[in-house]
């Protein structure tokens, strides 16, 4: 049993946030990939408008062709509004995520509707749930710490609003989200300490972040001392910054697998796998490699983390 | 006073592995831009072989050209060895670092000569010295964490190691340096604190990464938990990666000064300053930029740390 999860988000944050559209067959072999590294639960997509988001216009064609999952893997799809939702619970799918904004500027922006509209959305949603279908529905809380027009957010605000989305239901996943990656880690610390002491009992807590400032890797390891235990991230770093058009945004999974990994925590991936799969997608996608492990020579990789110099090393 | 001291080593450590020769004049620049932007202890550039590396081969001309620092700058050159040691002492210099690596084969294959061999040229190197003329040494600590060839290091041989060398001379500043920045953030913090404790009353300790591995800045907030209270960091994260040609390798101080004043830390860095001499050095060494902060649009960088959303998000 790992001891942390890693979410891998590439197949949505990852492809929703670069310019190229990447064909169905493509998306269907990358997520097959991250399946077979070990990846459990994992970001296939979003049921968002066609017009919005046309790199994720083939998302049925995509849960379609890649059919039923393995019993112990869990395919989520990001869904901002009832529509969305009802769309993704017709094609099949048990593990809805609901995404909305923990400040109200960003929320307008995104879903053009107030935090408390999307609030009673959810509640919406909720309620349309058949109680006979089970169904794991997980809640992405959007720019907890930081919006792009509001900027540092307070702390006792968001811990206002996630105390009403809690009371609609127990049971659920929520990710504490840094939406712009520019989240400090004593910020990203501090609320997800305040986040499982008040609410954790009928919550739990992962953490989604991004590398705008370069913060990725100490903001997870800061999440992690506050007890959380589950990452989002996306493999080769893919995605886009929300300010720099062209740069990287997610934090790499590579770079976090390798992470825990050489600080001898388990997180179930084949990071040699997950390395195939990062290339095979950069490459078919034309997307830049933003991840550090990437670059490293695979000798040296593995043996670091075998505890053993590399052969090349030795002869030296 | 400045909480914690960020030690810009781009003239030396950057600059020294990048393809292009810079020259003397854009090298002058650099520094004066970068005193200007309120660094007080910096690596100007490397007293070693020309024909080992030429980019630095110019260093008197840059040490003369430069003129008398502010009294309040201490510009430090690296020497390897005796003969870089009395150059460096003969050009007027009063900060020598003098550079060893902990591991066996990194030490041979970057001075040609057995750890021990460089302990004793250290000591005869000190010896050297006008006790009358006062000279701040700082004693760079290679491979503390991680070599290419050896991998892992064992932090016991580490200890008895700088023990040796503490016991030279008390009052030395040194670096513990992850210079493939393959270590870890635990395995940081574990031997900063060790060094502390062992020898804190004889010797002053800073860190000095690099980001191969993408844990820098983890890295850095590590040794800061540890004690350490000065960090080497090179403006645009210029360098090299001892693994990756043309991949980026120092930790970009630009990153830091802003995740410092983002903690609420004092750094005494005009980020301003610092960001356009990044550009500049950039721009005309043909160097690529390594730091994030830089891709941050300066408006939305500076709300941040003055606690204000930007005039075009309160617009939207």
């Amino acid at each position: 049993m790992p001891e942390v999860e890693i979410v891998e988000v590439g197949p949505r944050d990852g492809l929703q946030n670069i310019a190229t559209f990447v064909p169905t067959e493509t998306k269907v072999e990358f997520i097959r990939r991250l399946i077979d590294a070990g990846f459990k639960r994992m970001e296939l997509g979003s049921f968002v408008s066609p017009s919005a988001i046309p790199q994720m216009r083939d998302m049925e064609e995509v849960i379609a062709a890649l059919g039923p999952l393995p019993d112990d893997v869990r395919g989520m799809v990001l869904t901002p509004n009832l529509k969305g939702f009802q769309r993704a619970v017709a094609a099949g799918l048990e593990n809805p995520i609901f995404v909305l904004s923990m400040s109200e500027s960003h929320n307008q922006s995104n879903v053009r509707r107030s935090v408390d509209a999307s609030i009673k959305d959810l509640a919406a949603t909720l309620e349309t749930m058949d109680p006979d279908r089970k169904l794991n529905v997980r809640v992405g809380l959007a720019t907890c710490f930081h919006c792009p027009f509001e900027g540092v957010m307070e702390e006792s605000v968001i811990l206002k609003t996630i105390e009403r989305i809690v009371s609609l239901r127990s049971g659920m996943d929520y990710t504490i989200s840094d939406t712009t990656g520019m989240a400090t880690p004593a910020h990203v610390r501090s609320l997800a300490e305040k986040c499982i002491a008040a609410f954790g009992d009928d919550a739990s807590f992962g953490f989604h972040g991004h590398d705008t400032a370069g913060f990725g890797v100490a903001n997870i390891l800061a999440a992690r001392e506050a007890g959380v235990t589950s990452f989002d991230t996306a493999a080769a770093g893919l995605g886009g910054c929300p300010f720099a058009p062209g740069a990287t945004g997610n934090i790499p999974s590579e770079d976090i697998v390798y992470l825990f990994e050489r600080l001898g925590v388990s997180t179930g991936i084949d990071l040699e796998k997950l390395l195939a799969a990062g290339v095979m997608i950069t490459d078919a996608s034309g997307a830049k490699i933003a991840s550090h492990t990437q670059a490293i020579p695979r000798a040296r990789l593995f043996a670091d983390l075998n505890g053993t110099p590399p052969r090349d090393a030795q002869a030296n």
